[in-house]
Order: C-alpha cells, then structure tokens, then sequence
C-alpha cells in the first residue's frame, strides 16, 4: 500500500508532545499527530453539577472546538459561535468525555469537575482520536498535580485511554488516516481502547454500503496495533513531564505491557 | 436469564406494524415493539439541497423527536423547542439519516429528497433502533408509491436495513434492551445491519469501564440474530400492505435469505 | 349550498376518537374530524409553576405542533424547532389552555399542573377547533383516572368545553370548515362554548373587508348547531372510555341537555 | 356604575391626538387615551416581500412594541429584546396589522409595504385598541403625504377602522377598560369595527367561566357606541392635521355618518 | 468653515428639553438636539443585581435602542429584536452606563438600582452623546423624587456629566456633528467630561489613517467648549422642572462654574 | 514606583513571538507578553462582503475569543458559544478591526478579505492591546505570502500599527499593566498609535471618578514610549521571519524611525 506520506499500513503519524504548554491550566498539552494539532487543556474545579451534588462522585466533561482556521485551505466561521455548536462537535464532545470518564474511577474522585477542552489548531483528520489521546495526558497531568498538592489522595485511574482511527481504503486497510485518506474510505472506524486489550468505545460507520462482518473484525485488530503504539508514546511523555503514572493508577489495574 | 418481560436472551420485542397511519405522507409507519411506540413517517420532495443540486443524485435525511409524554412517569418539555435540539438529539438523527442511506443508491434516485421524521410517541428504550428499522419500512412505501406512479423506474434499494440493540447486563447477554435493562447494562452496543451479514454501523460503548475484545465479539453475534428476525418482520409487514420489495431492488442485490 | 365534502353547510365533519392512544399518558386522545388528526395528550404533574406556589389553586396549560408532514402536499420544517414557535402556533396554545382552563375549577383542582399537547397528526382545516374538542376529552379522562386513584376527591369540572369554526363563504354560512373552505372565506370564526349555551371565547376576524352586524349573529348560531353536535360526541366517546362524566362534574353545574 | 376615573359606562378615555410627532417618518402619531400612551408610526418602502413580488398588491405589517417603563409600577426587561418576543406581543401586532389591512384595498395600493410601528408609552390597559384607532391615522397621515408626492394616484382607503374594548365587570357592562377594571373584568371583548357599522374582528374571552350568549350580543352593541365616537376622533385629528380624509377614499365607500 | 446648518464649528446643535415626558418613570427627559431625538427615562429598583447583593453600593446601568423609524430616510428593522442586540447597541449602552456611574457616588446611593433607558426616535448623529447628557437629566430628575419622598437622604452626585461629538472634517474641526459630517470625519472624538474640566471618557477613532497627537489635543480642547454649554442647558433644564441640584450634590463637590 | 513584576513605570512586558506556529494561516503568530498569551492567526480569502462587491477595495475584520482556561485560577465558559458573544467581546474585535484596517490602504489591496482571529490562551490583563500588536504582525505575514505569491503586486501598508496600555494607579502612571494593575487603576487607557508619531484610537475611561484633563494628556506621552518599543520588537519579528517590512510599505510613508 503506497499511503501518500510514505507510511505503512499499520503505522500510526508521528507524534509531538509539548506538556504545560498554558502555564494556568492544571494539566495542559499540545498534541501534534503529523498535520493534526489540539491543544487539549484539563482545568479542575472543586464543585459537581448540581444534579450530581451529595452523591460523593466526581465528574468529566470534555469540550471541542475547531479554529477557525485549523483547514489547510480557507477559514471557516467558529463554529457554535452564536448559535449552537454543530451536531458533529457536540457529538464529538460526547465522545470524549465518555472516553475519558472510562479512564477514571469517577467515586474515587470525589465531588469534583475535570473539563478537557479541545481546541484543535490544525485538521488533517484524525481530530477526535487525538483528543482523546492527548485528552488522556492533560488528564493525568492534572491529577498528578492534584496529587501533588494533596487534594487528591488516593488513585484514581483505572485504564489508560488512547484512540486512533482505522479506514478501509480502496487498497486496503490502514491506520491513523489523514483528511485526504478518511474522504476516501469505504468504512472509517473509531476505537477507544486500552492497551490492555480493551474496549471502551467501537464506532463504525460504512459510509456508502455495509462490509461484511469479518472485514469489521481485521479492522479492530489493526486498530489495537495503534492503541498500543500511542499508548506508549503517552507514557514516555508523561515520564518526561516528571509524572509518575503508576502512582495514579489504581495498584490492581496497573500491569506492564 | 430471567428478563423483566420473560424474553429469552436472544428474543427481540414483539413487533407490531401499521402502515398507511397518516394518510397524507408518501409512506407513514406506527412502529411499536413492546412499549416503545415510533411514527415513522417518509416525506419525498422533488428537489435537493443547494450544495447538491446539479450532480444528479438524491439525498435522504432523518429527523428525531421524543413526543414530550412519552416517558412512563411524566411530561419532559419537547426537545429541540426554542432553542437547538439536544447533542443526543442530533446524533441519533444523524445515525438514522446514514442508516438508512446506506439502503438505497443516492445515484440511481435522481435529485429527489427523502425525510424520515421517527416522532418517539411511547419510549422504554430501543427508540434508535426501531426509528431506523420502522423508518426502513417507511422508505420502502415511500418508494413503493414512487414506482407506482412513474415518478421512480429504477430499482433504487440495494440493502434491506435493520437495526437492533444489544446489552452486556449482569446476568450475560441480552438483545433488544427495554429501559430498565438499558440503564444497567455494562456496554450498549447498537448494531445496524443488513440480513445478508452486512454491517452499516457499530456503536458500542462501555459506559463504566473497557470490556474485553472478545466479548464486544459475542455481543455482535448475538446482534446479527435479532436484525435477521426483524428484517423478517419488516419483509411480513411490506408484503402486507402490498409492496413488491423484490421489485425496488436492484435484482444483483437481491436474495432470498 | 355544494360543499365539497357533500356535508350540509350547518353539518360537522364525522368524528372518530380513540381514547388511551399513548398509554403512557393520564388522558391520550387520537382526535379525527375527516382529514384532521390531532394526538391531545394530558398530563398530570404534582406541581404549579412557581409564581402560582402556596396558592391552593391548579393549572392548565397547552401545547400545540404541527407535523412536519401534516399537510397533504409537502414536509414542513418542524415549527419551533431550533427556533421559538411562530406567532400563530403561540395564539393558538394560547387559545387551547384558555378555553380548557374556562372547563376546570383550578381552585378545587388543588396545587397540581395539567399539560394538554396536541399534535396536528393531518391538518385540512380546524385544528385549533379539533386540539380543544379532543382536548377536553383527554383532559376528562385525566381527571377520572386521578379520581380513579384517589388523587382528585372533590368535582372540578365546571363546563363541558367545545369548539367549532364557522365560515362566511361565497355560497353562504358553513359549519366547520375544510382547509379549501377556510381559505376562500370571508370571514373565520371561532366559537369555543358550551352545550348549554355559554360562550367561552368567540374569535372572528374578516380577512379581506369587514361584514355587518348582524352577519355575525348568524355565524354564532350556527356555531351553537356544531357545538351541541359536538358535545354529543365527547359523552359518547368518555362513556365508551368508561368514564363516569357527571361525577367529575360539580352537582349544581351538570344538567342533562 | 362608579367607575375610578369618574367616566360613565358608555364613555371612552378622552383622547389627545399629536400628529407629525416623529418628524422623519411618513405617518407619525403621539396617541393618548388617559393614561395609555402609543407612539404610531407609519413608515413606507417601495417594496414587497418576495412571497408578494410581481402580484401587484401591497402589504402593511404592524410590529408592537411595550417600552420598558410602560408599567406605572416599574421597568420591566424590553419583551423580545435578546429572545423572541412573547406570544403575547406576537398575538397583538398580527391582530393590529389584519385590522388595518382590512381598512385599505390592497390591490390599488401597488407593490410598496406599509409598516405599523406601535410603541406604547404608558400602559394603562387598551394598548392593542389603542394601537389600532391611533394607526389608522398614522396610516392615514403616510397615504395623504404619499398622494401629496404623487406616488399614490387612486383612492385606497375603503373603510375607516377603530378599536375598543368592552368589559364584563362587576357592577355591569362598561366602554373601554383601563388596567384594574380589565384586571378584574369576567369577559373582555375587543371590537375592531367601521363607524358605519362593520365588524372587522372580534375577540371575546371569559377569563374564568363561560357566560350566556345574549350577554356577548349586549358587549358588541356598546361597543359600536365607542367606535363611532372614536372615529369621529380621528376624523378631526387627521382634518387638524390639513388630510383631506374624503380624497383618500373610494368615492362608493366614502359616506358621511 | 460653511456647515450645513449654519453653525459655526464651536456652537452646539439648539436642545430643547421636555421634563417629565413619560408619566409612569421617576425620571422622564424627551431630548432634543436638532433633529437627533432621544427619550431617556430612569427607572428606580429597589434591589441589586445578585453579584452586588449586601454590599452596601447601589448600581446604575443603561439600555440603548434605536427606534425602527429613526432613520430620515427608511425603516430599519429593530435592533436586537429577536436576537443579541448588535456589537455597536452593546458598546454605546456599556458607554452610557459608565459614563453616568462616573457623576453618582454608588457608595452613598445605597442599594438600588437605577436603569437609564434612552431610546432614538430620530438619528441625526450623537445619539449617544445625547443620551448620555439627556440621560444625565432624567438621572437628576429620579435622584430628586426620591429624595421629596425621602427615599434618598444623602447627596448623591458628585459630578455634572455631560457628552459631546467633536469631528476632523475636510474643512477644520467641528462641535458636536450631524449625520452628513459625522460620516466623512476623518476623526469622530466623543467627549464624556464635567464642566468642572474633568475627563470621565474620551474615545477617538481615525476612521481612515491615524492622525498627529496635537490634533487630538485640538479635538478636546473644543470638545470642552461643548460641555460647559451643554452643562448650562442641562441645569437650566433641571431648575425649570424645580430640581434643586446643588442640593442632590455632595456639598465639597459643587462649584458655581 | 514598585510594580508586582519588578519593572519600572515606562517599561512593557517582555515579548516573546513565534510566527509560523500554526502552519496552515497565510500569517500566524503566537505572542507573548508576559503571562498574555495571543494565537493571532490572518486568513486570507480572494473575496469580500457582498456589500462591499465591485467596489474594487479589499476589508479586513478581526475575531476575539477567550480560551475557556485562559484565567488564572478557573475555567470559564467559552464566551460566545451557544449565544451571542458577549458586548465585552464584540467591543473589542470591532477595535482590533479598526485598528489593523489603519494600518491598510484597502484601496490598494485589491477585493479580497483578511480575518485576523485573536485567540487568548493566558490572560494576564493587556489581551486587546496584545492582540493587535500582534494582529499587526500575522498581518505584515499574510501579506508578504501573498506578495511572495504574486497575489499582491502592490505595497498596501501605510502605517506600522502598535497598542498599549497606561494606567493610573495610586503610585503614579504606569504602562503596559498586569491584571491585578489593571483592576484597580483609577483611569484605564488604551493607545492605538503608530512609531511615528499617528495616533489611530484612544479609549480611556475613568473608572470611577473624572480625572482633570492635564492627567489624561501625561497619560498619552507614557503611552507613546511603549508604542515606539514595541513597534521596533514588531519589526525585528518580522525580520526575523524573512519579511521585508519596508517593500509592503508605500514608499512615501515608509521612514526609518
């Protein structure tokens, strides 16, 4: 399969990491997957929503915002300004902050708010799997500053969230499509997963016709190829921002890959 | 299992179907399995949107609304009135719209529009799921009447579309989940599927933690039982009311299952 | 006069009414005057607005929405959705909790609020008139049921509330007017009274230039033929519901007509 | 009967008539009625809406519009600034624009659109009557000036239109309600009619029971007898004002009373 | 210089002040200067806004609208109605507010809430200028009825605020510009001052290029000139209507000019 | 005088830029100046407004938005999204429009449209004036792109455009201020002005009480001083970047300072 940036089949984009990039936000990332940028923010705020007060758990949200000019070729109106925000973003948003709540052991929290905002900077697709991706270190970010100053003291995560996209191309499948790739895809399949073998979030959507049930299979066995590969990459940037993620995690959930 | 209704685990609601119920739309279904209740009613217009038009080909879209009595226990305030419908409004509307464009062939339909309004008039879960397999039956009388008075002379369907959910509960498996089911299930996974095995779009999310690869597997499995009884369902019900579906096929599409 | 129907101008359409439509619902009425469909849904909460709180007194208030494919010809967006509901689609619900409130003695009602929806299912003319004479019944059987169960010990109803249109068409007065009828005529009158002879509301407007006096006193009584005729058709539909009217009725208020 | 401001039953408000109030607009008109206060202004384009082009026809619209200290007691927030306005709102000014439609021919008007501006002041109840009686002579006012400047050539009036209303109250029937009377009236009728007595529109509502016919008969007779004192009203503001009434009218309407 | 209306560059547009315009408002001034109108009326609340609740400070703010028909030449539909009110309504009604929070000491006012409404019922440049020096005297006006009512028992006001326009036209600078001069300025300077010399807001634009620092100071230097006459009017104003102002005044802030 | 940050009273934040940081803009810049972080990012599009078409003149427009965590101490909601954007906002884009549109001859720039989009990442007080100093920036990148492109042939800027901020604390005046400055100065200026001397726009507002003339003039000379050290930081970006400032200069403006 020749892909047009030389990769492989089953190779994901190479990723760029800068940690504490908004020196106010608890935990802060800016997230480069080749031409995709988010800078994904985690801000912590010491109240729940009101329907959730008394109840001793926390909660996690997650925004997502496209700028204005984050398309290679022309600006676009911010979307949701004004009115609101587009079907796709809030079901985005949705999507991220089930992925991450999955990470977390929401009772061990305790009765506070983590928001992960999304702002994706550049889009050469892939954007919502690098949210959550990148989601997941700002997330562990915060709560190793939580951590830190004592307002959090026991673990609270439970998995390690990472996601990545997988196309069923005229060619063949691939991993981590870019824009030009995923307009093109016969099937574009979503999946948020551990790199313990986990499922935490499957979607699929075969964008004209169905595919048989088995080519589905292949496509999530390529896709716990790239969880595994980005999973990594989360921990190597975390350990180079001085977070010692094991002390997060719950000690039964953590095992070494 | 013991389910609530005295279902076997793998037995979907019983279904019952009355079409021709508003008189005045190209094709108008009352959908009910057990207590969920969905009017899916299939308007033609003989124009496209603005960013189609010229390319010769048709579009399909949905829209989703919850009636404001359909809960058991009281009156919610109608969604989507006076300001935007909600995040989990439009992302169903928008599953059921690429549903349901997955059975026909946007190109052979010529610059026509299809709406499939699916108005929940009763709601114990599964409202998705019977919006896009009663909003299929909808489509084919639509298209039924099409034929049938010139207005369409190629065979536009090229799959039948049938949509099921499946739960991961406590005590194991379960297909077609009612409210109470659904609210305590581990992963709810929606399956929309053709009865040849095809698979149109796989939604699966795990609403506390990741379950394991495997298991996802199982849960489609058991899926693809309850699309092929309900696909069964709406063959019975077309029939009745004495549409040809074999003759709105494209006849290399069409098998006897 | 040839009404196009075949309906004697002081004639109303045939009425057929489905009592417990939505079984989720206090009170459900599916409400057919020919062509005209309306789904009115009672509801029933333990509460009153605030500004009504601590005053011993309940409440009534309507909805009112049009189908998007209501109308024989063509889909209409969805009135209200995403946007506030039209000014004509307010002055009607408007009008709708009006008249059933002139129905109810709100002070014996105690401190509960009564939601009545009514949703035009088809639309050919006199679906204000349909959503307050199928609402009423949706509403009596509301009532009964919270007798039925104890929650409502006193009678509180204090009228029997019907309401009907009148036309001042070319060929003369006519009863209940079809939508081409409706759109042709002079002057659009609606009567909204009761079987003994009181008026609870009376709106008529002269589309085009204003009529004489004593027109207008024809249009009344004629109204007053419909809405006897009417009122008939409300008992016999509750008798057949098994629900005892008189008894919801204040003794001194119920008098056989 | 007593009434608070020492009027009889049968007596309108006294009402003060300035014309040319607003300077730039065709018609201007500061309407006092006691103490309700309206500014009508009447303002005209050379255009039509798109749905009116190429018929030929004109178009008058009416937009109504409460000043945030309108109310004797305190400011109230600007009803439909930020949001839609309310029902209410929208209900009044669709009811002031049919009124004066129907005082014009529509069809000699041409394609220009006359648009109604009603601002009240100070709100002491009768403001929608109010906003009739006083738009008609801003009407008027912007149809002599476009006559005078040649733009209007044939007579377009064909009827002279004012607004009262009427209450049930208490002690008996009475003529033109302000604020605590209209608060506590059992039934309140609106009567837009002609001085030579033709009904435009009625609008009668018993705000709590049903009452008998004949009562209704009796409210329209009284109101007649406001009408013709209230045309003759605006007869002599618009001849103060030097229009010369008669001119603009077609000569087979115009009679004197 | 030749300006349109005769005036020469230092001399403000003629006012005519109406006192007590609005009967219901604690504060009512029909402003006129020129052909610019504006209606500005203060009302009192006897509360704060909940953010500023148990401080012990009152708050004063401004509302600004267009009236439809200000224009001299069309009818422009209302601003904000029905949506946000425009980024030019916002800005001017932020300005207002500041500008007359600037004269009272909140600290003495106690908590109330005063809201300066200053609506535009003819535009010929300086709206804004007028309503803040129009809105001054409505301010004073409320300031005082609520001290014969003994509401207020301290002087408030601290300074005499008042605005004018000051323009860089072809020919020279200009006091206080009408629409044809404000729209082909190079410079537009609004000046909100005291007669006493004191500067409470200065905002100028260089509509085109920006313009030397000793032309901006030419610009106040005249626009000073401005507000002492307009100072003199507003106390001329004031005194006709029987307001004792020095005595609303905080005794070591008032000065004979 | 002892400022927070150690620096003296004529002295602006130190600034960091970084152009080229979001790779797909024509011009992009992240700008730092102390703890206020701008992302100004100039698209450019080969159109403009249809009420500007065939007008031979290009427009430039400016976005204002906050970060959601751009504070300090917690996240706010994102302003704007879901409703209109706040009057705050809308003030300030509309002065950051202004103020680059100085900086253009739109003459010259041919029919085409600029948007600069001001993304406040760290707010730190001072994000207008940083917005358009840096604004200033990506917009000198945009057009030597297009210059490089052959797109413009023309030098199209007449000014070199900087902002700053001057306060009046207690301790005397101050440039350039920090939040915790900001919000407790006496008079709050805002200079818009060029290296040359050119001043575009004041804005300065006494917060409180009015402030004698003679102040406001000391006010504008300290601002001046950070106008000229902060155009020469604008013109060595650039320069570092590869701009050649003085060719997209008209040659009779262009002056070495």
């Amino acid at each position: 399969m020749n892909r047009l940036d030389g990769r492989a089949a089953d190779q994901p984009r190479p990723v760029e990491v800068t940690t504490g990039f908004q020196r106010n936000a608890e935990g802060s990332v800016l997230y480069r997957a080749g031409r995709t940028v988010v800078l994904c923010t985690a801000s912590v705020d010491p109240t729940v929503p009101p329907w959730m007060a008394g109840k001793g758990r926390g909660w996690l949200t997650a925004e997502y915002q496209m700028h204005p000019r984050s398309s290679p070729t022309r600006r676009e109106s911010r979307d949701g300004r004004g009115k609101a925000p587009s079907g796709r973003t809030q079901e985005i948003q949705r999507l991220i902050g089930r992925s991450l709540r999955a990470a977390l052991d929401l009772r061990r929290l305790g009765e506070m708010s983590i928001t992960i905002d999304c702002d994706v900077l550049e889009a050469d697709g892939g954007t919502r799997t690098a949210s959550i991706t990148g989601g997941f270190i700002a997330l562990a970010l915060a709560l190793s500053r939580l951590h830190g100053s004592g307002l959090l003291t026991e673990p609270v995560l439970r998995d390690q969230v990472t996601a990545i996209s997988v196309g069923h191309l005229e060619e063949g499948l691939a991993l981590d499509l870019v824009y030009t790739e995923d307009s093109t895809a016969r099937v574009d399949l979503n999946l948020v997963a551990t790199p313990r073998g986990g499922i935490v979030e499957v979607q699929a959507t075969a964008e004209d016709e169905a595919i048989p049930r088995h080519e589905m299979d292949r496509m999530i066995d390529l896709g716990f190829v790239g969880v595994r590969a980005l999973a990594k990459t989360q921990l190597e940037a975390l350990a180079h921002a001085g977070v010692d993620l094991p002390m997060l995690f719950q000690p039964e959930r953590w095992v070494v890959l």
